[in-house]
Parts: C-alpha cells; sequence; structure tokens
C-alpha cells in the first residue's frame, strides 16, 4: 500500500480534468479589482470560492474591509474569506494566502482569445485571465483539500485560508485585518504559504526567499503661478522643467550606479553562502534579453545580473507629472513640475534614512543650480524589503517537496519587485513566511495571454499538497 | 476748415458707441476655430465680416483653403476673405491682414462674465473673447472705412483686406493662398500692415519690427519593446528615462545658457543703433513679475530681460511623451520616451544649421553615456526669425501716426514669439512689413476675461485711420 501522498500524487493526476473545469468556472468570472464596473464580478468570484469551500466541510468566514474611495465614488470592498479545515493541536497549522481579484483584460488589448474564457492551445497552456495569477494557485490548494476528502485523507495539517479581492489594486483594507487577526484568527499559524508570484525562468521551480522594498519620491519643481509661453519668458526667467532634468540626472547613472552619497552603506555584502546560490539557477542571459526584447543589459552575467535585480538597490525615473507629454508639439514653460522616481532597497537598507538621504542630496543639488524657483521633496511610499532563512524548516519543507514532485532541488530565488503582503504577515504573525510559485517565468501575470500551463498546474497542486506532508515531518529547530 | 485726418480724428471720437456696438455683434459670434462644433460659427463670422465689407462699398473675395484633417475627420475650412477698397493707380497700397477666429473660451474656465457677451467694466474695458485678438483690430480698419464713406472721405490709399479665419489653429491653407496670390491679388501691394500683438506694457503704444522663430525638436530614446516593471528590471538593463535625462540635462543651464556648441556663432551682436532703443521702454521688472506671478528672472535689469526675450535665443524643455505623467505613483520603466524642446532663433542663426549643431551634439553627448538604448533626434518644426528695418518709411509713417494720436513717440519693440503670416508676407511679396497692436500688454489674448481698453479701441481706430495719410505722404528711399 502506497503512502497517503504518494495516493494524493497518483490522484491529482488522474484528476486534472476535474481541475482545470475549476479553472474555468472561475476564469469566466472577471474579477477585476481597477474597473468599478467589474466591481460585482470581484464578490461573486469571492462567493465561488466560499462556496467551494464550504462544499469540501471547510468552516468559513469573512471579514468586510469596508469602503473604497474610488476618485470619489465610494464602493464596496470585496471581503478578506477566512476559512479553516481541521483545527487539530496535534498538527501544525499551515496559512496560506491568495488573492481572487485579476488584472483587466480587454479582447482588443491583443488577447488572441477571450480573457474571460479558459482555452487550452497546442502546446497545453491554460490560456486566461487570472490562471496564473491568482486563480489557479487559489483552486490549487483547493483542489488539494478535495484529493483528500476524495480519498478519504486526513490532511497532514490544519489549513487556514485568507483570501483576499483587492490585490491588484493595493490590497485595500488587507493589512488592518491581518494585524488585527494576528492573536484571532491566525493566532495558530505555524508558517505562512504564499503562491502569487513566479518561478525564475520557464523549466525549473523555485522557492523565494526575498523581495527588494520600494520607496517612491516626488521632486517638486515650482516657478510661475501658471504655465508660460516660451517665446515670451524664454530665458528671461528660471524654467521648473530645466532645473527638475538637472537634478534629476544626477540620481543615477546610465549604468544604474545611484549617486546618493550614503546609499550603498547599509547594503549587505553577499556573503559566501549567498554567492554559492547563484550558480546554478535556471536563467540565461537570452532569457532577459527575451524578456526584455532588446540586448540592453548592464551586466554580462546571470549572477550579476540577478543581484542587481534581487539584492542590490536601484534607482529608475518614471515620469513627470505637469509637462507637455502628448504627442506633437507644445511651446510651453510648464509651471509647476513633478519628477517622479523610485529607489528599490535591500537588506539592510532603512527607509526612513534613504528619505534623509535623498532629501539632503536633491536640497543639495538643487542649491547648486543657483536657481530662483522652489523645489520640494517627498517621499510618497516607503515599503520596506523583505527577506526569509531559506533554512528554515519551513523552505526546507518546501524544498523537499520540489525535489519529490519534479526531481530536481529547487532555485533558491528573490524577487526585485515587492509582494507587500508577504512583509505584512510576517510583521503581524511574527511566523516564517514561505514564496511557493505555480507558475513560470514567461506567464504574462499582468499581460496579454496570460497563461498557466497545464503542467505547471497539476505538478503544482501535486508540490502544494506534499508541501503540507512535509511540513508535517518537519522538526522546528 | 480741418484736415480731412483731422476730421476723421474727430469723427471717430464721437462714433465710438457704434464702433463698440460692432464690436459686440462679432464677440457675439463664436468663431472658435479649434473646436469642430463651432465650425459653423467661424464661417459666419466670416459671412459677418463679408457684409460689412460690402456695406462700405468693398469688392470682396474670397478663396477656399479646402478641407481639414481634424483627427481623422474631414472639416471644411473657413474662407480666407480678400477685399479691396480702391484701385487709384496714383494712390500706394496697404494690405491689411486679421484673423476672425477666436480662442476657446467657456464660462466656467474662470471668465467673470459670458465670454461671447461683451461687457464694458468700470474701468473701461471691453470684456470678451477676441475683443483684443484679434476682432477689434479688424474692426478698427472698418471703422476707418466706414467713417470715410461717412464723412464723404476718399481714403488716402487703396486698401487691401486678407482676412482669415483659422490663425488660432495653425492658419491651415494661408500660405498657399499667399504665396499664390502674391502677383495677382497682393500684386500692387506695397506694405503690409498687421494688428496681432500688443504693446509692450500697458500705457505707450509700440511698433514692432522684429520676432524670433522656433525649431522644435524631438529626442527619442528607444529600450525594451515594452514598458518594463522596475522592480524586475531595475539595475539591470538601460533605462531610456535615464538616458534621456542625461541628455535633456546637458542642453540649457538653469540661467539659460544654451550649451550647444557653435549656437549663439550667428547670433548679431546688438548695434550701438539697436542698443538705443532700450534706453527708454515703457516696461519694468515689475511688469515681469506680475506677468509671471513670481520674482524668478534671470536677468536684473529690462534692458538684458528684454534683450533675452527678443534677441538672443533661447532653449525650453517642455515635456516626455511616453513616461508616467499622471497624479499618484507608478513604478514603471518607460520602453520608449519622447524629449521635447525648443529653440527660440534671431538673426542670423539659420534653422538648417541649427538642427545640424543640435543633431551633432546630443549624439556626442548620448555615445558618451555608453547605453545601449537607441537616441534619435529630428527637428519636427522650424519657423524663421523675422526682422524689418525700423527705419522703413512704412515704419516711420506708423511711428508719426503713434506721435500724431498719442502725442508720444512709440517704444520699438520685438517680440519673443513667432507671427508666422509675419514671414510669409515678407517672403511672398518680398514688401516690408509692419505690426502695429492695438490692445495693450495685459489684455490676456488666449486667457480668460480677455478685454481690450475702450480707450485703445478708440485710439487705435484713430491710430490704423492716421497711419493711412501717413503712408500716403511717406516718400518711399
Ligand atoms: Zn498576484
Ligand atoms: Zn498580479
Ligand atoms: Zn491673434
Ligand atoms: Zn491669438
Amino acid at each position: 500500500m502506497s503512502s497517503p501522498v504518494d495516493t494524493f500524487i497518483e490522484y491529482a493526476e488522474k484528476n486534472q480534468e476535474a481541475y482545470i473545469d475549476r479553472l474555468r468556472k472561475a476564469v469566466a468570472i472577471p474579477s477585476v479589482s481597477g474597473d468599478p464596473a467589474y466591481r460585482k464580478e470581484v464578490f461573486r468570484m469571492g462567493e465561488f470560492l466560499i462556496d467551494e469551500l464550504k462544499a469540501l466541510g471547510a468552516s468559513v468566514e469573512t471579514r468586510d474591509p469596508g469602503v473604497q474611495d474610488f476618485h470619489g465614488t465610494p464602493l464596496p470592498l470585496p471581503p478578506i474569506v477566512l476559512a479553516t479545515i481541521g483545527t487539530d493541536p496535534a498538527k501544525k497549522t499551515v496559512l496560506v494566502y491568495g488573492h481572487y481579484d485579476v488584472q483587466p483584460a480587454l479582447k482588443e488589448d491583443g488577447w488572441n482569445t477571450d480573457p474571460f474564457e479558459l482555452v487550452e492551445d497546442e502546446k497545453h497552456r491554460l490560456i486566461g485571465r487570472g490562471s496564473s495569477d491568482d486563480k489557479g494557485p487559489v483552486l490549487g490548494w483547493i483542489n488539494v483539500v478535495e484529493a483528500h476528502k476524495e480519498l478519504g485523507l486526513e490532511l497532514p495539517v490544519n489549513l487556514k485560508f485568507c483570501l483576499e479581492g483587492m490585490e491588484e489594486s493595493g490590497s485595500e483594507g488587507l493589512d488592518d485585518i491581518i494585524f488585527n487577526e494576528a492573536d484571532k484568527y491566525f493566532k495558530d499559524v505555524d508558517v505562512v504559504s504564499i503562491s502569487d508570484n513566479y518561478w525564475l525562468g520557464t523549466t525549473k521551480p523555485c522557492v523565494t526567499y526575498g523581495l527588494r522594498g520600494v520607496s517612491y519620491f516626488h521632486l517638486t519643481v515650482k516657478g510661475p503661478k501658471a504655465d508660460l509661453h516660451s517665446g515670451v519668458f524664454g530665458a528671461t526667467i528660471h524654467e521648473p522643467m530645466t532645473d527638475l532634468f538637472a537634478v534629476m540626472s544626477k540620481l543615477v547613472t546610465p549604468k544604474g550606479k545611484i549617486l546618493i552619497p550614503g546609499i550603498y552603506d547599509n547594503v549587505l555584502a553577499v556573503s559566501a553562502e549567498e554567492e554559492k546560490t547563484y550558480d546554478d539557477l535556471s536563467f540565461t542571459m537570452q532569457e532577459l534579453h527575451d524578456a526584455v526584447g532588446n540586448e540592453i543589459n548592464i551586466h554580462d552575467s546571470v549572477k550579476d545580473t540577478l543581484q542587481h535585480r534581487w539584492r542590490f538597490p536601484s534607482l529608475s525615473l518614471h515620469g513627470v507629472e505637469g509637462a507637455f507629454y502628448n504627442p506633437g508639439d507644445k511651446t510651453v514653460i510648464p509651471a509647476r513640475v513633478v519628477g517622479k522616481f523610485s529607489i528599490r532597497t535591500v537588506p539592510d537598507m532603512e527607509p526612513k534614512q534613504i528619505t534623509e538621504l535623498v532629501e539632503k542630496y536633491v536640497n543639495e543639488e538643487f542649491a547648486k543650480l543657483g536657481s530662483k524657483n522652489t523645489m520640494s521633496i517627498s517621499c510618497t511610499h516607503a515599503g520596506n524589503h523583505w527577506v526569509a532563512s531559506p533554512n528554515h524548516w519551513n523552505y526546507v519543507a518546501a524544498s523537499n517537496a520540489v525535489e519529490k514532485v519534479f526531481g530536481v532541488k529547487p532555485d533558491l530565488t528573490r524577487e526585485g519587485g515587492s509582494i507587500p503582503v508577504t512583509l505584512s504577515f510576517q510583521d503581524a504573525l511574527k511566523k516564517n513566511v514561505l514564496l511557493l510559485p505555480m507558475g513560470r517565468g514567461d506567464d504574462g501575470a499582468h499581460s496579454t495571454n496570460e497563461k498557466l500551463d497545464r503542467s505547471n498546474y497539476v505538478s503544482g497542486i501535486k508540490l502544494l499538497g506534499t508541501y503540507l506532508y512535509e511540513v508535517a515531518e518537519a522538526k522546528p529547530e
């Protein structure tokens, strides 16, 4: 007789058509959180998940995040769905997070098929909005629970769900609920597992233990009281755009080096142990070129490229508010311009200190200009970086599960972007958080023709279930 | 018995209410050329002028500039109205140009009154869209003709009109007609007079003999094939925005000095004669501060300020196409950005040479960056500068007329902006062109609450008529 985990894996392999049917139903609900016209569909998607979870015997509760102020219009926020399967004090408790809203998608954006109709193409890619981000992974967990119910097997751990419907729109209201429930609904949680990111490449699974933070800045230069005609005033007054470009051009070099003094002082050096993790990552420079669509890499090696993506800071200029931005020609002198830039941050940079360094530097650089305009700088958002220990038993459990299902050791990765809920769970619950992705690096989560490969979906279901067994067997230090 | 010109001046003074009534009728026609919804009103305004001119005995013809392509919608262009009063070969022929379309205006833009209802306030300002730009001046000429008709006086010169209805929207179709009619309808023209600019300040009349040209540039930097996420790609690829800001920050200093080598080489030095014309201009630094709404002057004297406005080049940065421009935060790496800037040009700068200098310099500066992105620069528009001799008998006639009507010598001014039709008439007809403004510097031609002071309207009518007598008496060298 085979072990419960093998029984589960075998069952999952056989039942994949049912799992795809479930994903098809979920994708058919256009739960776009960013468009008020679809808000009722987000609610409908929440109901869909509540029904599925209840049918599997979960005890389900919801939390109401209240009302969103959408450019002056009040919009009800979809519920945070909390579900519990098993409350055995002898078992560990795993909290899984996912989101049931999706990015906007219109056929005319360039989709080859209706974005809200799941289709499988000749390469066995399941194409549809939300297939990979994040309905596939959320249903992955539900499929694991269903398999155990059908097989008459007990889950090896207690499972708690936290599912939100506003992730693609800033997770409004979620943080308050996480912190509020930390010692209530989430009291017994031992570890957290989130499947909302992607493999580094397309062939090898990974576990992800770090994310960069981001500090966003607005650099405002004000001069005239209203926009002026450059014919009348050019070369006679200090122009805000000239000052803005002078200061913003001093922030970062074309090779990506940040010019703000002190900004690198607290960046941790790469340890020997970390250095090794870059040795056989499943990633090539060709994959970078393909993703970018051009060979404009700054660094020549995979290691340098990924270290700069994951664990060194970067500074990007995003745009200018208040200046001319349309096609065509306009000879305006804009009166007030706001330059937007952000710094991706890494351990042990401190958001507060970063803001101080930026303020000091841009003030000094502006003073050098001798301009009579006024400049101000503000940090409009500061989300901290996050890093977990990849040696924690939760990560070891995930790594073992990958080896069992895929026959390879996973890549140990970080990401250059941020997934704010990761930090929220870690700060609120003080438990290890694991990022365990289901999809591939080329799924196109926020793009047209988003897909989840059939093999990733099915293997992902096996992985999530196997991970629970590995968690159950792990010996916390 | 008084002279004809004195009789005319006396008559004009007495008939001002009728002139204001005529202006009221014209302002009531919302001939906004920039908004297709008002196109029929532009035609109606053309008809209004044709009727007025015919009633005064003018022989009127029209030219059809054809059809405008308004963002894909074909829109009929309003007619160029050509009118002739007098064909006496013994007299000189003066061509007057004006436009009968106006800038858009909505009460909610901040007008205190209905913009298309002429009202006179307690300061005797005639407030309404087009009052000063350019219906007041156009009717000024018509009032001169009417006065002579009523008085039974012959005009001292032959008068030709060229009135267009698309000036505020790029004068579409006008140039072709001017060049086509140069040796036909405009064959006998001796001098041209245009009343479509303004006094330097608010108290003293001026004649204007120069305009700056403008060359507009698009600096395009292309990198990735689509916008990228700065979390994923920051510090790993060459970012187009970083390159764009690096190059655009090298174009001009915060004090307005253009950094393109050779750009000043062909700028004419200020002659002793020209230097003197700055000595008692009716302008103060306070007027600059008031117009700008802030004390951000680069130069401390009126002379330096006006020389930099009128007869030295300037370079302004206008904006960026393709970058993030909305309020709020967005962490995009824009894939393709187009920086917009323009250079105001003066004698003897050559548009072609300017483009070459700009191309050479930005290519060199971009090469210094060592970026793998691609950069291209193009001149999208090049309108030449214009300058006439203020010693030409046409200017002397205008100056004499100012002295007779206002009792002061006019300011001799230039403008920093361009009025392209000026150059078209000069190039096509090879005759002296005079700019003889009616309104004041604070009329707010393109702003809310546009006005024309009653005294400027009435004195302007006297001035235009008197100018014709001075032209008649002038002895061409
Ligand atoms: Zn997601
Ligand atoms: Zn997403
Ligand atoms: Zn005008
Ligand atoms: Zn105008």
